[in-house]
């Protein structure tokens, strides 16, 4: 039992079920973008959170406790290259400073937790098509000063 | 006049004229973010939005037609290491997977674009201290079938 | 069932069926490049592409299923060094600046889609011996002003 | 007199003459890639080329056989950032392999080759906005078996 | 007036008044890694942090100022090979693993924050020669579950 | 019989046991950190230290010799991306000068030692939350000047 | 059947017939640098050279048209370390500018092709021992001018 | 004076006198690939090389004493993208490993040395336009075996 | 039969003789440094060096046939960071220029051979603790001047 | 006053005093390699040493007090490229594995010390022409067990 066997398990517990990301999170109660990166083991679930999933998905419960476990959230490719994960990448290559003034204006001297920070996507209809809208909550942490 | 030059000009009429972002960007109506890319070099505004800032920043005119020139967005550090920066690359180096799952079953094979993208920054005080809200707007494109 | 599987399975039955692309494309109605792209899993075909595809190829319709999955389009050397594929990469290295002036000067500030693109390849002959001709149609977009 | 001194030179003649890059090209005959490359220092024109040019251009001879001489086209970020050359590099890493299967299979083992090839931009409408047509006339070189 | 200037301004300044960091740490109530950090450009001090040290240094309070401004808190080598500072680097290499165990074990999943975080330094004496203590004092910070 | 057979073996015997790093530390009378980078085969324990591991664990007096060898203690990431492990590495890119600073001038020219070191760890509790402290507690190793 | 399978197969029958490189070169009549290179899969011969080989060799036809088909040269180590290869590498490294310097004064702006190129090698004896002499024959490329 | 002055000093009068690099050659007696080296600063010529170059010249005795001192012979480029300098690279990543089976086979354990090495490059012309041959003569080394 | 199943094979031998490198070499009459080398399939030994050693060892004539053929002595972290291994390439970081200052005066423009180089390895006892000796002794190779 | 001015400084009187560095380390008594190390700004001389420098060089006494300060040991090149740099770390490449068995061997589980390392070179006359023997010794460091 390993990381890589359990998400195998768990995508394929979805497949089986035939199940969208949403209908697993509207019947976990957790939220999407958390729900989907716990089940690619890139996030740990509370314990009640893992039992749950483990009993929609029908999984056995050693495996919720398997997924309570930390989690070391490394990833490959430094500079990542599929078009769909680069745009973010980019967007911060070119926002990012303009980003970092305001912070630092409107929070002075810190930084945007990526530890305590809760992500959503929404769907926006536009006449021009439809229109992605990721957004990022995260704690602002001002930097010590001893 | 070159790109640095105007943005230590545009910095420097800022700060004489005791003025944050957010009333420059009051004064001119350019939303927050794209402001502050504007006059870093990142970003390129309408002339009308050009105008507008000189004009509240009394800059001369030909500093508003340099700006509306398109303009190399590269930036130097492939893997940022300023703390500020790269908690924005972190985050998505961790949730980036699950936000792709997630836009590939909503919109379907695709991306968001990092092009057609708005940014917007909002403070949200809560009971453990200020939040960072960072929302990204984007365009989807799918994917051309040809 | 993953992707190499389904990569080598749809190779063996074309080369069983001693198909070319060129003939593959014909009896399929598929773009050649975007073809190609599709059978080695770095594009993602619409329903009817896929079952024809499988249909021509006589698979079984669950790999028909399976190809019109998003996909991630990663790859793996950052820069290639198969001399084809170099080229490439060069003749963007020494022409992109100049290609970039002219797209800023005939369509304003913004990039060349490399999602919403169409690529096309014709041979030519000419007395020195035969040309490539390769054409990438890309959906000029233009950055967003917010 | 050196590469950079040079390129200033002729962009700001390029600018007071009010000159865009296509009219440069009709004045001058030479085609508007290959000039604009030129002019940034990245290709070597033709002396009738180079004297034309200068003469449009109101700049001294002496430039016009600084421009004659073979020139280093090296490049500085080996991933380039910018969006606009992020795009080419990005079209070549997903469809590359594609494409080298059909020249394969048209032209043989060989490549198309980056030195002796012309480039060419036009601007296509289309009801969704206008197109980039970029299109990329190369020698195929068979590989030399001996 | 900017950091590298400023920078050489505070050193210039404890160099003449032959002040230890010891002593200016002393001096000014500043933690000494803290006050080098400042010194150093690394770090935003308090206003009376930086006023206080202007003031022992005979500095301009146009400095103070300056010094209060949230800093990019960026590094050049990546992988640093100082010698002093490759030690800290490979320290962490080598014992990494074994202390995010830890963490992971007294604390759950979460970080240790490297913002909230004070450092200091000192000296044990021993028989077979001086030690040196670094004590590295962060907050933890647990993942959101969200 | 190699490292990460070893690895596992280990990690298999202290879960069967629900032994905690702490319980084992405290049975076995080695240090924390040092136990925990012994079982994951990045330290090399003494032979009592060894013997006495194998035997709370009930392993096999064979990988107490294996434990004992000379290890290799390379890593993988020369910049690590998991978010726990790149604080460590983030603190020392922003504080690493400062330490260095205070190095020179309590002990001279000359460095930390990252291999006569001792670390430890210990959660210390605030009206914050949990703060972890981390003791480094390195030799000074002063130049050879010869 | 893929290279490394036919690699090993073609290396296997030449050890069990104990033919050196230059024995089979001569057998065959291929050229001895291009037939090493066809045998460990980075050329492609022609079809009267692959049949032959596998005649000398007594391997199967299918071989032969296997060694036929287009191969990717790309190659694992950007920077060899072989002290083999790094040799090459280097003498490059230090006489490359001077070689461009005298192909730009001898053939005008271009390159020599790696693609039309034929690679000898010699030994030379002299009284301080043996030399390797290493001939590059390739094509002069003119740069095209558009 | 240093290596940069010294290069432009004997560019510009190799310039004045309009001599080729074939014509400077005749006159001092020094072989092409070398004598450009030596005067890009890349090879370190014998007293009466750098006498005879500096009486051709024009350039006082002092430039041939600083030409006679060793010198770093680094590089800027690890990976050179150049198309010139590429070729040469290019071509040894595809044939270096064919070429060292054949220096193995000929000469045993060792390699091809890079600092006792000739170069020289001559034009052959050829039905189908001129070629470039290129001569690496280099001792072969030995591995000390003790 | 490959490198790795020797090098396995060798080890286990030399274990189940309970050899130390130390006796290996006395019995075998080869110098410890390449010895060890030849083991571990960077050195390629002499045809009595590596039949004598299969003799010791007690390992079939295959295996000496084996290891007199040459070798590809690439090594897999282009920068080391196993701490013994760093340690070599820091000293020459730090010092290698000074080392290099000597070997031109001493020896004019050329290198030390790291092909005609033995290496020993002496242990030095000291009041303050034993000490590595660690000597190259490499042939002196001038440049080529031709 | 700083580093680089520093340097160039000393090698301007050296060369004024026509000083070679054997007889430069003979009238100061500083070890050559030291010697070296420390007019290159690699390396800290003892006051004594940096006094005798001073007066045997007739520079003024703020030098000596200069070159006494701990120095950033840094250097730019993570992989050296001049021929001389590299052959060093080439046999650390090669060979650095084989040495380290031996250090385990003889010494336990430890490192070479680079800090508390000295460094002597010698010129050895032998029929084949000059050696250069180079010695490294440095204080055996055992890992801390705790």
């Amino acid at each position: 039992m390993n990381r890589d066997w359990i998400r195998e398990k768990i995508l394929a517990a979805k497949e089986k079920k035939k199940l969208s990301w949403e209908e697993l999170s509207k019947q976990t109660g957790i939220s999407e973008v958390f729900l989907v990166a716990v089940c690619l083991g890139k996030a740990v679930p509370k314990k009640e959170q893992a039992d749950c999933l483990c009993n929609v998905l029908a999984l056995e419960p050693e495996i919720s406790e398997y997924l309570q476990k930390p989690v070391d959230r490394s990833w490959d490719k430094q500079i990542p290259n599929d078009p769909v994960l680069y745009r973010f990448y980019e967007a911060f290559g070119v926002y990012g400073e303009a980003i970092r003034e305001l912070i630092w204006e409107k929070f002075g001297d810190g930084i945007m937790s990526a530890v305590d920070m809760e992500i959503s996507l929404e769907k926006v209809e536009s006449s021009a098509g439809p229109r992605i809208k990721l957004i990022l909550n995260g704690k602002f942490l001002p930097y010590k000063k001893w």
